[in-house]
């Protein structure tokens, strides 16, 4: 293994991430305005953004109180009076539309280096900003997200001892969850974790039980603590010289990008793939928006698709049987640079995850690497279409890897 | 198979079972008194009882206040003025030494058809009345448990929509969890359904937040959860004319003991296994009770052990691999009448777990069934000295079958 491979992995292996906040965005960083958004995937043109997407800046735009109406809003869009950029150039990752306003309500994690990541709170089932929605239910959840139950949250986090997101997930994936497309034990493991500290907080008693009962009742709540984690790991692998392992995977519904350690933050991007996703009753493939999304930092880290083994239980989600999760987590063991130390999978007799997908070995093999993915309509607003798993065409690993090749080559 | 066979199949199938109270034993039977309590495992003399049931009379004597000293109670036990009888005669089933007295915090199951079981509650790592723990600790926390803990759980069971037992064991299978010896996802599951109800209890905040940290600290709190659902099952497919199928395992740490549905009440027995367990630091197997609980109703009903591909992640606890794991579930497979329709294994595309062990099998294969084992120290309140898989000798089964075949031709 290259030295630069190398250092890589111990960066995904070895980087301490602990919840830290949970906040409005507006408190997380600076990168968000009232008329500057944050978006899912790699950088694309206003002009050019998918339903769910424009369905969530609508949502953002009333929700930031810059529009009145879904027409005030509309004119903004088209007028070109709202800017745009990726979740990622902020240290954020933004589940399906990933539209992320000042207001929206956000996890935060940090490294034990300093590094602080983001990703929206997990608004649950039916109506909601990351599937375009802005009908005024989605929004008045956002508000009570951002009101009730991110405070409360907060204070649970400070009155709770440090939690480690990163065992969070390692412990997910003992109780059967990929930790990207079923959390509902990591969910239920978080909120046993949080209670104690939600008891302490100022929450009268009446919100605490509809805080418990939110949480409770929504299976893909800890995502954002999970992917949040995987883009602080992987933020902390970034930047490597020389390194071929991919260190953001990511779709905005028109195109999929990667970037890889030694190539800093350019993308390599290829069209979206739509793949071949189990869909909900009724709907057709011309329904559906082609992939879209953050949370495939999770593959980026070694959990999701890559720990398949774990998480039969998923495959009546995404469509499969248990020899096809098998093969998954062994395709993506020849496409890894290494095994993760922490992400461990029992049926495996304790193997790790396969961690760190190399470029090199997507191009030299001609293997497509592999996520679990959930698929938005097209409309917005219409919510989630399908989900399955989502085979990558290797395009943006082979042009990476030539590229890393060249300047390797020009440093000599 | 047998129409005997087909009926009580059916029941362990289709008995539903829900979380009814927790209470304190005195108010969930007639069957226990101040100097009556009930024990594991099959009928045994005083005189006989092991180390760890000796030490949980003795602390059920304290509990009661029929005792003043230890001394006393040694007294009273020496001079037979306290009596015992099984679990499993009230309805019962109990962890470990499995003593029940009046006070004694107990969970309270019932079918559909209204029939009542109860267990224990979970008392948590460190001293422990199960293992015959008699110290101030043990019975401070009992006494917690009784006058705080089961009061609020009872009215959060009160404030909850009804929680379905079987449904908390499939869904634990689902979490990794096998439901006997690894219940920490179904713990979390179970707290996590019921705090939104605790929450609206009298209880007051800090109570609150000690009941919801004492659950969540405690691995094992939903295993009487579970075995009392468990007993419900077994106890709705008891006494099927000429029925083959296991309705009871269970030890009292000299002998272990079968009933099958076909021959009533009848205990089958044989002397306790010890196994080859998973020692703690420094113990040998002379330290060890051997096999002592009625928790391996847990496989009566078609869990534990023979949900073991369900849980892999239990192979570090009692000792073995996947490959294991697989051998086992498998083999029971072949010991037993049926498959479960309702604990479902992911990793297994969704099988069934084996269900129904059924003695004319066992006797016709001359195979071992085994179930998951915690193992007490032969002293008082010395705790777990182990864990594992345990093979139980096939002559209890043997001789069930025997007994079985020659009623049947009596009655011709």
């Amino acid at each position: 293994m290259s030295d630069p491979t190398r250092a890589t992995l111990d960066a995904l292996n070895g980087t301490d991430v602990h919840l830290r906040h949970v906040c409005r965005a507006r408190d997380a960083t600076d990168r968000v305005g009232p008329r500057h958004f944050l978006h899912a995937g790699p950088p694309i043109a206003l002009a050019d953004i998918p339903g769910p997407m424009r369905g969530g800046i609508i949502a953002g735009l009333l929700l930031e109180k810059e529009a009145g109406s879904v027409a005030e809003a509309e004119a903004i869009i088209d007028h070109g009076e709202v800017s745009i950029s990726p979740c990622h150039d902020a240290g954020a990752v933004g589940a399906m539309a990933g539209i992320v306003t000042p207001n929206t309500p956000v996890v935060v994690a940090e490294t034990a280096g300093g590094l602080r990541t983001f990703s929206p709170l997990n608004e649950g089932i039916g109506g909601a900003m990351r599937y375009g929605s802005y009908d005024e239910g989605t929004l008045a959840r956002l508000r009570w997200l951002g009101d009730v139950l991110a405070p409360a949250l907060d204070e649970a986090v400070e009155h709770s001892d440090p939690i480690d997101l990163v065992a969070l997930v390692a412990e997910g994936l003992r109780r059967g969850d990929d930790c990207h497309n079923r959390l509902v034990a990591t969910t239920a493991t978080l909120l046993v974790t949080l209670t104690p500290g939600l008891l302490r907080s100022r929450l009268d008693r009446e919100d605490l039980a509809e805080v418990v009962a939110f949480v409770a009742g929504n299976g893909h709540f800890a995502l954002p603590f999970a992917i949040s984690a995987a883009k602080a790991v992987t933020l902390a692998a970034s930047g490597v010289e020389g390194s071929p392992v991919v260190t953001a995977m990511a779709g905005n519904g028109r195109e999929f990008g990667i970037r890889v350690s030694g190539l800093g933050d350019r993308w390599f991007t290829v069209a979206a793939p739509v793949g071949d996703p189990v869909l909900v009753e009724g709907a057709t493939l011309d329904d559906v928006t082609p992939t879209m999304g953050d949370s495939m930092i999770a593959e980026t880290a070694g959990f999701g698709a890559l720990a398949m083994t774990a998480a039969p239980a998923i495959m009546s989600f995404v469509g499969g049987d248990m020899a096809l999760a098998q093969e998954i987590t062994r395709r993506m063991r020849t496409l890894c640079a290494g095994t993760s130390r922490r992400l461990l999978i029992p049926a495996e007799d304790f193997l790790g995850t396969p961690l760190g997908i190399d470029v090199h070995r997507v191009r030299a093999l001609g293997v497509e690497p592999v996520i679990n993915n959930g698929l938005a309509h097209r409309e917005p607003g219409r919510g989630r279409v399908g989900a399955g798993i989502t085979s990558i065409p290797i395009e943006p690993f082979v042009a990476a890897s030539e590229a890393l090749t060249e300047e390797t080559e020009r440093r000599r």
